[in-house]
């Protein structure tokens, strides 16, 4: 359980071989780009590997999947990126995995630290780039596919280099794999620039739930499930519509409340500096960035409102 | 009339004194990037220079103009940043100003060289590239918010960097404007995160009227007038909202009819690859990029969205 160098990790990758990479479930652009930049570094290396994750991957990733991934082969080893903590990974497999990690490759300054050694850089805007970093101590150069992923894991962790754990360094390894061919027109298309007409709806029946608090310094909006019925989209299509609260002038602190199941809510909050959405959320059990955090509330609709603002306002009011 | 290098460029505008820098009608964040970076780069050099436009600059853009600019002195020199067209400076100004402009610092592939001297490079993704690069022939160095002005039209001309026109260069000039102090957390939170309650409900008006043609391969949505007064937003609220047919997933062309007046409609034009925004809007007298460009149509509704959809039609059929 200790904290690792660039060097330190590049020697442990050396010495696997039939490596499983663990993405997290509900996976991103951060966790499978980092998990299929590595299974290609580590293939390109001469070793089996392969990315494994407890939920399908969303059909949009496809391109960072087109290549045979699925050899199979006993597995001898287990490698996690972008997980800050092992529940994360999933029920089943948090149970399944649990201190049988090798190697944790993050950037949540909230790591758990679970794994017998973690490659860790909490000013990292990305998992992506400590990915990208280690590369070079794996002695592998970036081809055109590597640089897809590394890319994906960039900009969508960085909402396309918006937020604000965007850094000078991220933007140069943008540049760099953009130099290495990553297809940047194809990739922004399809992770910011196509809506489905199901998102479409969905944003519309979202956007009607919107609600004002705190004298417009909180919004919030609320997707039921009978909206995903309704609009025919899917919980993956939510990711943007959380963003929206947050976006409407004079909004401090902007969240979004999602039916998980009867009485079960997750809820996504964004804050404006100097808010603290990290700290908001581990009040309530999560956790996450200090502008983007979420976590699970049990209880009515109007229970989970109730606690959600009274932690909000305590803050605002901090 | 003719192309200048960098070393020319500079060299003339060493030369000058008693500088007018003049932006586009309808200024936008590099038009005004562009013009305040030059001006405080000329202030620096301990040159009398101001920033002019013959519309009024857009509240968001404060942050960009907050130092004295307005000091008075006799113009001796014009010199135009990001205009592609003389046409582009408003009527008023464009008869003004035929035939003074000394220096035109631009990025637009189509400019007509209607300047004296033409410093033009047509891979930047901004004007605020070619002005960055510039700095350092006149030998200033940038300060914050000098800054500030470059990431502002680099980030808005290639929409935070999702946009097609978006290089390696764009990125590395992104990161060293960062180590020079732009305050990214507050420019991207004004440009991109920022929707006033005004603009939520002119996107809503506008949706309503979103329409697919040619199985799905292009949308048109359609701002009037009255939807100004209806929302209580302005027309400089709609660059985000032309923005959304295109989004949608499918769509090849996507085009948004903003009624200007009675009978007189401006047409913006997103594409994906291979579609030639530019070309499409040339066939109807305008110009612009590949994949965004513009044009004024006169006419009802019925023949604005008639000539539109008839080029659209022998566009997705080339």
């Amino acid at each position: 359980m200790s904290l690792v160098s660039f060097e330190k990790a590049a020697e442990l990758l050396l010495s696997m071989n039939n490596i499983i990479i663990l993405c997290h479930a509900n996976p991103d652009g951060d966790t499978l780009g980092s998990g299929f930049a590595l299974c290609r570094a580590l293939k390109a290396l001469g070793k089996r590997a392969r990315v494994d994750c407890s939920c399908e991957i969303p059909r949009k990733f496809s391109y960072l999947t087109d290549c045979v991934f699925n050899e199979s082969f006993e597995a001898e080893n287990f490698v996690a990126v972008d997980v800050a903590d092992i529940k994360l990974l999933g029920d089943e497999y948090a149970k399944k995995y649990e201190n049988k990690i090798k190697l944790n490759i993050d950037h949540h300054g909230s790591n758990t630290m679970f794994a017998e050694n973690t490659l860790l850089d909490s000013s990292a805007a990305a998992a992506c780039e400590v990915v990208y970093e280690l590369l070079a101590h794996l002695g592998v150069e970036a081809n055109k596919a590597i640089a897809d992923c590394i890319y994906t894991g960039i900009s969508t962790d960085t909402g396309c280099f918006r937020f604000t754990n965007t850094t000078a360094k991220t933007h140069i390894i943008a540049s760099k794999v953009m130099e290495k061919g990553a297809d940047i027109e194809k990739i922004n298309r399809l992770m910011f620039e196509t809506k489905s007409r199901e998102y479409m709806r969905l944003e519309k029946l979202a956007l009607d739930t919107l609600k004002m608090y705190f004298d417009g310094r909180c919004a919030v909006l609320t997707i039921m499930q009978d909206m995903y019925e309704k609009s025919g989209a899917k919980e993956s299509d939510t990711d943007a519509i959380c963003a929206i609260p947050r976006q409407i002038e004079g909004v401090q602190i902007g969240a979004s409340i999602k039916q998980k199941a009867e009485n079960r809510f997750k809820v996504s909050l964004r804050t404006h500096a100097p808010y603290d959405a990290a700290k908001i959320c581990a009040a309530m059990g999560g956790g996450g960035h200090p502008r983007a955090a979420g976590c699970e509330i049990f209880g009515s609709l109007d229970d989970v409102l109730d606690e959600l603002l009274k932690n909000i306002e305590a803050s605002l009011e901090d």
